[in-house]
């Protein structure tokens, strides 16, 4: 088990792997009758006739099974993964029977200056399917807490 | 009912206004549980402790819930909604009882070198709740195919 992670624990480089996920096609189509319903979600006739070439997920689907994957298994933030934003790009169709995977680079941490409680990190997550296709790159700005000031130094505040 | 759009029809300036979708609890719920397990989206408790101070829907449902919103009731574009890309800015929670809606406007649009038969169009989305406060912007990078050649002048192909 990873302990928590908090700002002051990260840096830069830092790479995290999550658990794997089947996206099931009545996992796809339930999610786009809900969110994306348009014919190449939900069904394979009209998927073939189109520019997906067969039934494709959602890439909101997609997006949102690659936050199930990092909030499940991926870096164990203190208090959760807490974004301000994200830059999402669809590389290839997600398919039904994909199994998906995500695999997450810190690539910056600063510091707030008005709220010395927390910082932002961004990190580069790469959902991959089981060809090792990256399917979906997603950048998310997020919001972390440091480390509380009664866990830094905590022998010096019994000693005080 | 407003006829299908090519990117031939669009310009950039083009505005967008959807339906209003109301975010009940459960669906809250239900979207965290299978998507974004954190406590702040699922457990009132919980969530008056954490950083949301009280339940809030995951980015993710209010950037899916945009995305049903646009599909039924936004841009009738031909052959859909289909998404390169996109980056989110979450800028307030979404909170279980917000009545959601969104304003868009075509910021860009580029034919394609290679394809004819496409495009690309930059449409930003603004995500309103029902005080009129903006709770999420997203701008989409979309892949809209032109007009087809035998809808381009129809009458001079009958003439020839």
């Amino acid at each position: 088990m990873n302990d928590l992670l908090y700002l002051d624990d990260l840096r830069v480089g830092d790479t995290f792997k999550t658990a794997s996920h089947t996206l099931h096609a009545d996992q796809v189509r339930f999610f786009a009758m809900h969110f994306d319903p348009q014919p190449f979600h939900l069904d394979d006739a009209a998927a073939r006739q189109s520019i997906f070439g067969g039934l494709a997920a959602s890439g909101w689907h997609t997006a949102a099974t690659t936050m199930r994957l990092l909030v499940t298994s991926g870096p164990p933030l203190a208090d959760g993964i807490v974004g301000a934003g994200a830059k999402v790009e669809w590389k290839a169709p997600t398919r039904p029977g994909d199994v998906l995977r995500v695999e997450s680079e810190v690539t910056d941490i600063t510091p707030s200056r008005s709220r010395p409680d927390r910082g932002t990190v961004v990190m580069r997550s790469d959902t991959l399917n089981q060809r090792d296709e990256i399917v979906q790159t997603m950048t998310a700005t997020l919001m972390v807490s440091r480390r509380p000031a009664q866990d830094v130094g905590r022998s010096s505040r019994r000693a005080s």
